[in-house]
């Protein structure tokens, strides 16, 4: 690899379209952007991909073999350094790719199509990169834009995904995938590189297999990203954007924990993005130290209801107001409510009664709910029930996800605290502030750790393509060393995946990554919070910094999970 | 000066100390504890304080005199270098000096204490510094720590009030100014440092004029402290913790913009604090460039009404559609509503008929209203008219504090959207996000900035006691010079007053620095605005940097106003 590239490649005329932008970059962006990006060695010599033993899937294996006829039981890769440079010349085939982000944006996007497009640049010759705009819809509307030095040069290092934009479509129904076909036909693509989440890669899968089925040449890698956590194997260590999203996050629970101790007055209830994992909520807690933390998946495994949650956080307010701690700070996943298995049921036996039957003012339909469902209804606040009765989705469905359940616990621990006030069990004062971080972690920009990693991993997607591979998702490993011992390679997507059935057919998914009870981070933390519960053991992990030690730092969820910290 | 002390005089039995902290301090955290803080150069010699021409008021002169008899008309004093070291040996007079922190938190507070401890431990070798806890409530019950190199240590360049935490109460009654007076004499001190915001420097200034009044020995100097950045001065250029607050919130503005302009589908409506004036807003609209910034004081000096606001940020909207945005950011100021001279006017009739009157659910109550405020009324969504009947303050007014104006504002725009859309004249897409960034902001780890200006906001309290001033508040000046350049000294508290009647009385209060229409950061905005409204010109300045170029950035306003910056 010539040092041109290493150090990110601007020549001189480049130099002048970055100007362009400098004038809208403030200096951080910038010192940003010229920031050079370390690769794995491996990618810096000649290299082979070697081939491992034959792979099964999550669960369902005879399932997913039936699904993925074509795919099914590929083995891993992994990019070894060639004894002789033969193979360096034989690397020197042009390439037509396309590239597609895929889903809701995360820290590091730019950088795997900054990798992508290096690697082809440096490896093959001749190549052209396509961009895929606005998301899967753009592969089957044929919106794209050829990427060029230019065009991706002030996206490097920068956070979001508005080089291309992004978009939540699915290509699923045969039409769709004709049309994916019809565009890849037409750009005569010798492969697709799809970056996104557990939908988006499970996508990429079947269009992987659905291209060789029908022996076309178009070859399908994805890539593993999303900031909630959950797409992760041991092969794929973690999704890239988790890392720079929990340490924004980090930075603003710390200023409020900071701001909570100064004023002794204020519970703090943050929620945190994470809908189907709570791996952001317990990140954050190692990295701050709340006073009360809910970790979804606990929740289900100890099939708690939203009473037992709500009395967990209010003994804990209790406890500290007899010590003379009226304020602190506590932690809900996004997610929480679809973790409570009463809630399901309840919500289910909502959509039934709301489909069919008036919901009379009296209140006589209740009498249809379950006896739980009944209760768990009472019990919760006023405006949240008039919110499931009132705001439907357009399939006339109870809409959860609109549901700002911080603020629901606010008043459900106000109303318990109330009720011990009166039976002389607290005598402490109780006001809740409810915050919501979610956006403004989604598209920071990415830390080393981030830059880094998508870099490579851009790099390993060029790679798998090049050496002719398809259904697999890139995987960086060894990355408690140094980026140069990191180890590149791919992994058979069918092997992430189980079954679903729905709507009476079985339908492949690859299985969510979600917070393990008997994993080294929970049990870390399980093993603090006690300590963090009535003594304030904040953390102000401070903001980013792109210089100095802390730079180098990796999220300790990845740390534990690889047994480096303990 | 000794090198120790400009090192921050870490000795080796303190280190030990610092090390309990650590365990509890990211690595961020603990980079910032030993940072050593530059001093103006006039603080490295020996000094003596020079007097200005004497002072009058920001406005009625004559009852701010009749008010202060023993203050008003004060000189601004300035520290000047000696000729001869002979004022050296008269420094040596031992003090006893209390400090508070009064009112919200603000980046920085802590730094003031350790410049004021240090110039005590420097230049008044054997003084004692006593700090009161919980802010003014602690001067009037006498609870406070006498500080030590200890206590004070790891606070540090560190975030929060924590260190003594800070109260809202106000030294008013004269029982208070009696158990204030009791305390100051129990200690027996030569001086009091308040750092507050303008109530608290008015406060300041009442206990100056009651001490000297009976010829008591102590003596008040004011410090000024607020994010809102509402209390300056010619002299006064800027109140310590603005520059910090504004740049945490530009990070999570540029990350917000990232995020929009990369999904293409929402308009983010992001409140910032700031009640009573709107310098927080402008400065991050001159970091970030969003698409619409709402400044309270064009809204007040236009008398613009909530439908004219409406209105605006509409129009917008619908052009930014006919080019293919249907997404945006738009800043709103805390204190908007109370910026609008219809709400004012509907909120007093409100609380006369809500004192009076039965609100009958026919709504014949409104026909009291006056046909201006009964139209506001109308207009206003059915959430906010019912939380203005019901949620009333323990004194049965409205409590318009509690309004999410975000929430408000993105309610009544999808009206207007909706109205426009039946007329044919909108046909785009409107989703409203809603943000309010506050908490977040007020305790971060101090920039390099806030924490140098506040450690010698804090000797220069130290040297104006020391000389024997009272009722000054501290002035630190020529900040854009490098910190040696800085001048130190202090202006008469009575020289930013002006009396306001309350309940048939003349009360004196700090006039409030509102953002100038015709000031330079304003017309910079101006000028730009309408080029933000329609291109999008997003800057995302990223994370606060404590080392590399960045780290020395000091915010717009200050360098606007100062003229540096143009």
């Amino acid at each position: 690899m010539s040092s041109a590239a290493l150090s990110n490649g601007y020549a001189a005329p480049e130099m002048a379209v970055l100007c362009r932008y400098a004038a809208l970059y403030g200096e951080v962006q910038q010192s940003r952007l010229h920031r050079s990006l370390p690769l794995p060695s491996v990618l810096g010599t000649s290299f082979h991909v070697v081939d491992g033993p034959p792979s099964s899937a999550a669960g369902d294996p005879d399932e997913i073999a039936k699904l993925f006829p074509n795919l099914f039981g590929q083995p891993s890769a992994k990019l070894v350094p060639s004894a002789s440079s033969a193979c360096a010349t034989k690397d020197q085939k042009a390439l037509k790719i396309g590239v597609v982000l895929s889903g809701g944006q995360a820290p590091g996007g730019h950088n795997v199509i900054s990798g992508i497009f290096d690697y082809l640049q440096e490896r093959a010759s001749g190549s052209a990169l396509y961009g895929f705009r606005g998301g899967p819809a753009g592969i089957m509307k044929c919106k794209y834009v050829e990427l060029s030095s230019e065009f991706i040069h002030p996206y490097r290092n920068q956070g979001g995904f508005d080089m291309l934009r992004s978009g939540r479509d699915k290509i699923e129904t045969p039409e769709q995938f004709k049309q994916a076909e019809e565009t890849v036909k037409k750009l005569d693509l010798d492969g697709l590189v799809v970056i996104g989440g557990d939908d988006s890669n499970t996508n990429a899968c079947l269009l992987a297999e659905n291209f060789r089925a029908k022996n076309m040449k178009t070859r399908v890698i994805g890539c593993p990203k999303t900031i909630d956590g959950d797409l992760k194997c041991k092969e794929v260590p973690i999704s890239f954007g988790f890392d720079t999203a929990c340490k924004i996050y980090a930075e603003l629970i710390g200023n409020v924990m900071v701001d909570c101790r100064s004023s002794g007055k204020y519970y703090h209830f943050v929620r945190l993005m994470g809908r189907a994992a709570s791996h952001i909520t317990l990140e954050c807690a190692l990295q701050t130290h709340p006073n009360i933390t809910i970790v979804g998946e606990e929740v289900a495994a100890k099939k708690l209801t939203l009473k037992n949650v709500t009395d967990y956080i209010t003994d804990i307010i209790c406890k500290r107001s007899e010590i003379g701690y009226n304020y602190g700070v506590i932690l809900i996943p996004e997610g929480l409510i679809d973790f409570v298995p009463e809630v399901q049921h309840l919500i289910s036996e909502l959509n039934e009664i709301l489909a069919h039957d008036v919901v009379d003012e009296a209140g006589m339909w209740k009498k249809k709910l379950q006896s739980q469902s009944k209760e768990l209804f009472e019990f919760l606040p006023q405006e949240i029930q008039k919110q499931l009765l009132l705001e439907r989705d357009p399939h006339g469905n109870v809409q959860v996800a609109k549901i700002e359940t911080e603020r629901m616990l606010i008043e459900m621990v106000e109303t318990e605290l109330e009720k011990r006030r009166k039976e002389g069990s607290y005598g402490g004062k109780f006001i809740g502030r409810s915050h919501f971080f979610g956006y403004e972690g989604r598209c920071g920009l990415p830390t080393d750790f981030d830059a880094n990693y998508c870099y490579a991993l851009g790099h390993a997607a060029g790679a798998l393509l090049h050496s002719g591979k398809t259904g697999l998702i890139c995987s960086v490993g060894n990355l408690s060393a140094s980026v140069d011992e990191w180890t590149v390679g791919g992994t058979a997507l069918t092997s992430l995946m189980v079954v679903e059935r729905r709507h009476g057919k079985f339908k492949p998914v690859i299985k969510k990554a979600l917070v393990e009870l008997e994993g080294a981070p929970f049990k870390k933390f399980a093993s603090m919070r006690d300590g963090w519960a009535l003594k304030n053991r904040y953390v102000n992990p401070g903001p980013i910094q792109f210089v100095g030690p802390t730079a180098k730092a990796v999220n300790h969820t990845l740390m534990l999970e690889l047994g480096v910290e303990n």
